[in-house]
């Protein structure tokens, strides 16, 4: 059946009859509650901006082809600026890294992998998720890059905390913990706790909502429902449920505080997405319209030097110089290079730290999570060290698939670093067998690992400031001529909308110097 | 950033440190919490079935080509029964209809419109939404059937009650709403209300909990957090959050229960699925598998008579024979076809009760919840007569889209019913221009309506049992040799995989006679 009932007391409040609602939503409108508009007051630089202020395109050299570089070299192409990407690596794109069959994947001061994945199958080993809020997916609609939902959440996936013999269904952790803090809620109000705090009127509504959302039965008191899921499911019989439920001092013990909100974050609300096909659509397509004459790879920089009348850059193939720089580098690798900025700029491009991350992609030769556990995408939570494992979002009911064993920071990713790969996919599988079981290593067809702190030219998965305050403003004005961009210059960091942002107000900020002085 | 901190508590919690988690886990997982597996032990016919037995695949004629009487003809196909199904309506798949552009849809005593949607744009005007679970997932997987993720939920899409003014996001409304919950509980926990019943080291971890979960200061006061979402979104800048919060009081009138507790729900919890391209697929590809040639369409049966030997169906077009029947159509219907089916049986047939829905979708030149309200997928909430308004899940970034402008029961879907097309039309559209501005009107291109209780050959959306009792049971055993077959028989009454379980029944009943009894 598609609908709940509703209850006469939440019909009572919805049509307003209670508590003369009319007055009380016009004050909540104008109290901010309006719906929030995506306001963006980004206008690209246009050829025609040029005709009245008797101004020309500007040449300007843009340091690292990542998400930033590339989104600043496309916007101020627009305009018809003179644009020459440089990057270090091997390839576009930054972190913004899809790894497919056949792709190497080199780290520093250690072995390279090479992806052996089956065609179709796809590794994206840096950002994986876009929310919808996010200026990401406004440019995959203007660059015509299909997407699709990226499933960042799952009932039907578990909760795995060290000393479990066997992982329990998130839907059932939730259920329990959600049916305790109503019943403990309506308990306490029933017993007169909340009186001094709450009308008598909003009791009711309270005790009316707290059923709902506990699934309590009349007598206030949580039992086993359809929420936590069943033995067998229902169909031509009702089914049986799971249960008993456990206590509530049981149901502490899911620890289920930051599992549960997770997904309440702006950031990481369902429904994500995801581009068709991997992450680096994005880039490519970015790259596609750049030109990719425009775009120098395996180009690494020496030195920086800021002219009177222009900027500098030697590399590793040679040198150019151009009206004007943009350095879309991480920071600490842009603090490295010699040059003539000021040792200032040089502190506040060393003050933020990197960050560690590590992934694995893991093939396997079934889809054995949907068809074994039915989990369609999603997450399982565990406090081992693999801290995550992710069900893929693509290829739902095919042949092999991609989970990506290991989703880990700090500490945790610094382990894995340290090992070879072949270590790093024992360990993963070791721990992921404690929640799958053995065909977690039985189904298992090819691996890559990632270290970010070890990836050649990045060395970080993102940047931590130890504030937003001056090192940080400084860098958001140009250095002489040279600006800098990346989602480490931003509120965004860690998100491909960061580098967007960034590189859009660079753009405008370049833009207009230029219309000002040439 | 993609991680939230862990708190001291929660980590001492997840190490197991608290309370000795080991022996209690152990506990736990003795006490049913072990992961539910999907156990299906439905074995399909196979040709090989007859060989020991001396049988042969008999010769049966099924009654309606819905979901039900195609799974059955698909299914006794795979032994090679002569199957012949029977469907009054010009087409197949019953009420698993999708509805495009140039498609007729007529009413009974009523007028026939005609769709005018664009290429790609398609309308489920019936099941809309797969859950993980469900065994229909799992026809998609065997009939090559691709499938995409449908958004049940969406925290950007509004909840609006009558007299509000403005909409409100629900992710507003939810975080308002959970604020306020974890704070009136802290506050109880604190004040010691909750003393004789919460052990002292409960006590912490609860705190622990609803701190994470409401959002609470470390005073756990509830206060604007970036889960209401944003006025100005982060970037380069931080961003303005949406505040101030409303009172305790005013967020009750949310009248949150039934909305936020829907998702929770074993049926209806994201992640959910579709067949790419339109619902029908599933009818579509099973009519393949089964062969046109075996369909007969236009095909309405007038009488039913058990004979000693078989089952003789007279029908529009003439008459047959067989050794078996398979009546899947919607009891009431059944009941009215004349034969020799007992008292007992029509009165059965007569229990269940058909209930009314409609939905109305609605063809926009533009995405304008995308790109303006930022509402990709999902659902709106309301108490107006509309119901819900569902963005489409297909399609994203792109150019048109179909929103369902509503899908309602009961009454309101009789109200709008009574109505001719262009009144349900424009009845839908006032409606959600209280929620959406004047664009719901101005960018509307075309529409189609259906009320499901004017279906001709259909004629409900669905039917409730006034209990799951000896009616019910009856129809569970054939009558002579005629069996029943649907979600109505079923406890997934509505969705497509009670008529796929109610099949399967079928089948391995009959199949097992024929394997005894020839």
């Amino acid at each position: 059946m598609s609908e709940g009932t509703i209850s006469r007391r939440a019909l009572l409040v919805g049509l307003g009859v209670a508590g003369g609602a009319g007055a009380m939503y016009a004050a909540m409108g104008a109290l901010g509650l309006a719906p929030d508009r995506h306001t963006d007051d980004y206008a690209p630089p246009q050829r025609s901006d040029f005709a009245l202020k008797g101004r020309a395109a500007a040449k300007v050299v843009i340091l690292g082809a990542g998400v930033a570089g590339l989104a600043t070299a496309y916007e101020l192409g627009k305009a018809g600026y003179d644009c020459t990407v440089l990057e270090a690596r091997d390839r576009v794109g930054g972190r913004n890294f899809t790894i497919r069959g056949g792709d190497r994947v080199p780290e520093l001061d250690g072995e390279t992998q090479e992806a052996r994945f089956g065609d179709g199958v796809y590794f994206n080993a840096g950002p994986g998720r876009i929310a919808q809020w996010m200026v990401t997916l406004d440019y995959c609609r203007e660059l015509g890059i299909p997407v699709e939902v990226f499933v960042n959440d799952n009932p039907n996936a578990y909760l795995f905390n060290r000393g479990m013999t066997t992982p329990v269904r998130f839907r059932q952790a939730r259920a329990d913990t959600y049916g305790y803090v109503s019943e403990l809620l309506a308990k306490a109000t029933n017993a007169g706790a909340l009186d001094r705090t709450v009308t008598r009127s909003d009791r009711e509504v309270l005790l009316d909502f707290l059923s709902a959302f506990g699934a309590l039965g009349d007598d206030d008191v949580y039992r086993a429902s359809e929420r936590r899921g069943y033995q067998t499911n229902p169909g031509v019989d009702a089914g049986t449920l799971l249960g008993p439920v456990p206590s509530f001092s049981e149901t502490l013990r899911y620890g289920l505080g930051r599992t549960v909100a997770f997904p309440f974050g702006y950031e990481q609300a369902m429904p994500m997405f995801q581009p068709v096909g991997g992450m680096d659509a994005i880039v490519n397509k970015l790259a596609d319209a750049v030109g990719s004459d425009r775009i120098q790879v395996s180009t690494r920089v020496t030195k920086i030097t800021n002219l009177p009348d222009g900027v500098e850059v030697v590399h590793s193939g040679g040198s150019i110089k151009a009206d004007y720089c943009v350095a879309a580098l991480p920071p600490h690798i842009l603090a490295r290079i010699p040059g003539n900025l000021s040792p200032q700029v040089v502190g506040a491009l060393q003050s933020p730290k990197p960050l560690s991350a590590g992934k694995i992609g893991l093939e396997y030769r079934r889809r054995w999570w949907e068809t074994d556990d039915r989990i369609f995408g999603g997450i399982t939570e565990t406090n081992l060290d693999i801290t995550h494992i992710w069900y893929p979002s693509y290829g739902f009911n095919g042949t092999r698939g991609l989970v990506v064993g290991y989703y880990n920071l700090a500490a945790a990713a610094d382990s894995y670093a340290a090992m070879k790969h072949v270590d790093r996919r024992s360990r993963a599988i070791e721990q992921g067998v404690h929640i799958h079981g053995d065909k977690y290593r039985t189904e298992l067809l090819n691996s890559v690992s990632i270290a970010w702190r070890r990836q050649p030219h990045i060395e970080g998965a993102w940047v931590e400031w130890p504030s937003y305050g001056a090192a940080f403003k400084l860098l958001q004005e140009p250095a002489g001529r040279v600006y800098f961009a990346g989602d480490w210059l931003t509120h965004l960091i860690a998100w491909q909308a960061g580098a967007f942002d960034s590189a859009r107000k660079v753009v405008t900020q370049l833009h207009q110097r230029v219309l000002k002085e040439g």
